[in-house]
This record gives C-alpha cells, structure tokens and sequence, in this order.
C-alpha cells in the first residue's frame, strides 16, 4: 500500500519502509497537526538526528525505526562477513545513542544484533553479505509487524468491553503515532471504525505537551472516527453528562501489584471515572507489565521543565521565576483499575496474583 | 498610597483612583504577567474602552471602573442641575454599553445614578453642581471601599477555617485583580500573609484562558505568597502527595439549593477533594447567591468559541476541523461543597434552607 492509499484510509503510519524506492518514510510528528510531511531517510545518521530530534516517538515507533536504520546502515557495505558483523555491531550501538532513555530503542536494536550474530557468528553453513543485509531489513519488517499484531489484539481484547454508541475517553496519546498501526489505547477504536461500530471518542488536550490536541485527536480525525477535544479539566463535566461509558489510557510502567503509571493527569481521570461508575480500562503490550516493580510507590516520576507549563505555547503565560511543579507522569493505584488490556487477554484484580499467573 | 509603595507591598490594584493627578489609575490585565502598566483615564469614553477591551476584568472591578467613569465623564461639565443630571444619566446608559453581561457593571451605575437623582432630583436644599461632582466622586469611592471591606471579611471568614502551614489549592482567579482588593477565594490568602501565617498555595492554571497562571500565580507572587503554578491535571496528582489540605474557588453564581457555578474545571477539583478527604470552600459575596435560581440545572453555560482550545496562545496546537468541546463553568454539585464563605459568614448544609435564612 502506498503512502497515498493509506492516507486515502485515513490511515497515517508513523514509520514506514518504502521498498521501491529502497528508504524509511518517517512521518515528522513534530510538524503535526498543522503539516502532514513524510522525511525520506537513506542512512542511519538520519534515522539517528530523527529519533534525536523527536520527528518520530513513542517508545515502539522509536524502536522500529531504529530497527530499519541498521539496515539503512550497511546496505551500501561491502567486505567480509567478519567486517560486515563489525559494522552491523557499530551502527547498532551508534543508533541506540539516539534516546538514552527509551527501552524499545535498546530491546529492537539487540535484537537486530542478535540476528545478525545468528546469521555470521560462525554457522555451520555461511550465509553470504547480501543474505544477512535482506534478512536485517526483514527482521526489521517482522519487529513492525509484530507491534501492529501486538497492537491489534490488544484491540480485539478491548473492543469486546465496548459497545456500539458508546462514549469513550482518553488521555495523551497511546495512539497509533506511537506504534506501529492501531496503537494500544486507540487500537479498539480503530478496529470499532473497521467493523461498523460507532464510538464517540473524547481526547483530553493533556497538558502541558498537548498530545491528546496535536496527535490523538489528530490521527483520529485522519481516521474518520468522531472524535472530541477537550481540555483536561471538562473531563468531570463530559461525565457528569452521562456522555462517557468508558475510559481507556495507555501506560508507560505497570508494577507486578497492578499499579499503573502513565502521563499525568491520568490519576485524575480515574479518580472522576471512579466517582461516576464508569470503568477505567489500561491498555498496554506484556512488555510493559513489569513484575520486578513491586507497586507504583517504586516507580520513578520524571520531573520536566517549567517552561513546558510558564511558555509551552511559545509565548511566556505564567509571570517570571514563579514556582512550577511538573511531573511527567502520575500513578494510579490498582483500586481505581478495572482491567488491564493486553495482547494476551484482559486481566482483572486481584492484579498481583493474575499478572504474576499472566507471566507463568 | 502610590502605586510605587503599593508595588513595594506587593500589592497590585486593579482600579485606582489618583487624587493628586485627578484621573484614574487602571492596571491593564491584557498585559499581565509580561508588563505591569497601568492606564492613565481622564475621560469616560476611555474607561469604556478599557472595560470594553478586557483591560479590566472581574465583575466587581469592572463595576468600580465603571463608577469612576461616570465621574470623569462630567468632571468638567458646566450647566444648570438639570443639564448635569441629563448628562450624568447619559454617561451612565453610555457606559452600561460597555460590557453587556457584566451585572456588577450595571448595579454600579444604578447606584450612580440614583445617588444622583436623590442630590439633583428636586431636593429641598438644592446641591450644587460642583458638590455633585464631588459626590459622584465620594460614590465611586464608597463602591469600592465596601468592595474591599466585603471581600476583608470574606478573607476573615474563610482564614477561620485555615491553619498555619496548609496547603491550599484554588482554580482560576478569584482574586484581588478581579476586586477592589483581597479577591474572594484569594482573600485568605493575603489576610494570612497579613497576619504571619504562611499557606502553601496551589494555582491551576486554567485552560483555556490560563487565569490561574497568568493571573492568580502572578497577583499572588507579587504579594510575596508562597504560590506553586501547575497544570489542571497535576491537582489529583498534589492531592494525592498529600499536599493541600483545603480547596477554595470563587464563583459566577451559587443557586437556591448550594449548587455552584464557577470556572470550567471546579467540578473536576470538587470531586478530587472529596475522594481524597479534603474540604471544598466556595468564597462569594452575598450577591453572588442567587435564590431565584432553583438549583445548578437551571444555570445557563456558555459554550465558547474552538479557538481558545485549538489556537489558545497564537500557535494551533490542535488539527484543523476538529469537533472542540468548550464550556465556560460547570456546576459542582451541593454535596461537594463543605461550605459557602461570604461577608456574613460561613454557611453550611443544607444550603436550601441555610440560604435562605442567611438573606432572612
């Protein structure tokens, strides 16, 4: 499918090998949502300044693009396998320079390592130079493709808690910008839209990045699904409406006691979910389900930059040298989770005793 | 007192009259926080222009403003009585034209003009046309004196319920940018401050229009108030640190049964405080209540133009198109509300009945 076909679809994937004309389509989500414009990338430096710069992100888009960037980084080699295992090992370990902090870079980039140690390790029967460059960039493809099957079962899970009409609420953006198609709290409203269903989506702005504003509502909309923005504070007064029956978030960490920590004001959220009867749904791949965290008290809370609160809108809003308090993220308790939708199933509490058997 | 030893207290006054340079003093809040400029008005046609283009904001301070005009519109009128109460009446139809749904605004020049009509309206000892000048003067002067008193007392009150240390989370500006002095929600605050007493004060920002950071965060700052700006979303996030030990909002209008209307986002607030065991204050004048109006249900809201969510700082952060959701207020609910703090008291459940001996 063509870039232009998927557009026709409505569909706007973030990574994106183009295998005419031999590069990585990214599209530069920092130009969103004022400009739809696709970066062709040829060599691995680009793909490392992309990553770098933010032009692509979320932690499995980011991977996947890192993925691709290996092979944009020894397609043009030529020498021995000795050498081209050298490069391979290099460019990998260049590449993961990109975002010292996402671990979908470090998981995708050693499992291109790993392949390509399989296929020149030393094997029984050699595989040539160009061998292991195709089978880089198909390893590549399979990592994509993974997420997108990761992501659609997640979907398939979730679409099986909605039903048709229903007003569903969402923070940030766990969408398919940041995956490889569908994304995790997005996936079941885009596989309602593929099945006829009707949801009625509401995206909170999500301050101070404004995710929900510029990418939720954005690839959304791109979709044709019937979406409205709010700011994060009417989010109490659309369910004291009755207009929301369901919210749904993604999640950066959940602990092994079914603690979620995901973009802050998540927790307000499901405390206004809580106090209007209305389930409040985690959406997130196995991988992000961490059994070594033992509860959200142990997960670290990543304080940013005053400015994205005082002049995030690039014009100062906030008086000189006020104190500001901005967390990243925020956590909340597994009482105010209903269930944890995964690739593997939903998981509901007690959430220390059905993760841990989740992983068994 | 100068505006210079004004700033040197830390205090900011909206509307001020100067008597040495005979003109008024307005603190042009389109301006704040990036520039404290204060308006020189000599004439009434450019008080309406100042109300007009929100150089002043908050209903009793555009009441004051208003006063003060009426004022400088006849200062240098010379004539019979008669001519003179023309004009004054004239002056004050002209400046009712300023902002049309401002009430303060209208109860303020009826006050004008009857103090007016009791002085030109065919006395048995007829005033002077000068000595009218100076009354209408005095009048301003009285509206905005009581002003400050009514919003000290509020202060008083509602600091009864404080104790040293707290932390204190307030949403949009019900501050003394809005009033003579104080504010409503704000008035403890400075009253503390006053006193020796130190709150630890938290500021919503308020999107869309950012009152709380542009103007609560700022006015607060300037008063040397201990005050942390942080976005709508961080208030569960606070909450749940443990760091606010009260909430206090001011209103638009508290109905009949102690429901009440405030700032899009009080209801979100209202709901967090109340899950997390922390008492909901609603400060107002008496003027406020409105026992006319049944319950919350029967408060109009206005719904708002997209672009102040879409496009709020100058810079469109959302895709174009979007459907946009953008209430004004929302209602919190009487049972929500630990108490209703005014001039005359503290009032508390059940409000119907509390209410309506507290206007008895």
């Amino acid at each position: 499918m063509t870039i232009e076909q998927q557009h026709t679809q409505g569909w706007l994937q973030s990574v994106r090998w183009n295998s005419l004309e031999d590069h990585l389509d990214l599209l530069d989500q920092r130009r969103l949502p004022e400009d739809i414009v696709y970066l062709q990338l040829t060599t691995s430096e680009q793909v490392w300044d992309a990553i770098k710069q933010l032009a692509v992100r979320g932690a499995p888009a980011i991977g996947i693009a890192a993925a691709f960037g290996v092979y944009l980084g020894v397609r043009k080699f030529s020498g021995s396998r000795e050498a081209l295992l050298a490069e391979i090992i290099r460019q990998c370990d260049y590449l993961a320079t990109s975002r010292p902090t996402a671990v979908n870079l470090f998981w995708a980039l050693d499992r291109m390592k790993a392949r390509a140690q399989a296929l020149l390790g030393g094997t029984a029967e050699p595989v040539g130079v160009d061998a292991v460059k195709q089978a880089l960039l198909d390893e590549a493809r399979a990592i994509q493709a993974e997420d997108e099957e990761t992501c659609r079962l997640i979907g398939e899970h979730a679409l099986s808690l909605f039903e048709d009409g229903m007003g569903v609420l969402t923070h940030c953006n766990a969408g398919g910008l940041a995956t490889a198609r569908y994304g995790t709290a997005t996936a079941p409203m885009y596989l309602a839209k593929e099945k006829g269903m009707s949801l009625k989506v509401f995206a909170d702005e999500t301050r101070p990045v404004l995710q929900g504003a510029r990418l939720t509502a954005f690839e959304l909309q791109q979709a044709g699904i019937d979406v409205t923005l709010i700011c994060d504070n009417m989010a109490g007064a659309v369910m004291s409406k009755g207009w929301i029956q369901a919210v749904i978030v993604g999640t950066d960490r959940v602990a092994a006691n079914g603690d979620v920590a995901n973009k802050i004001g998540t927790y307000s959220v499901a405390v206004l979910a809580k106090a209007h009867g209305i389930p409040f749904y985690v959406a997130c791949p196995m991988s992000t389900i961490d059994l070594n965290t033992p509860t959200g008290a142990d997960i670290p809370i990543e304080e940013r930059h005053e400015d994205e609160i005082t002049q995030g809108f690039g014009k100062r809003t906030a008086p000189q040298g006020v104190k500001v308090y901005n967390p990243a993220f925020d956590v909340t308790p597994n009482e105010y989770v209903t269930a944890i939708i995964t690739e593997k199933g939903i998981i509901r509490a007690p959430y220390a005793e059905n993760l841990k058997k989740l992983f068994a």
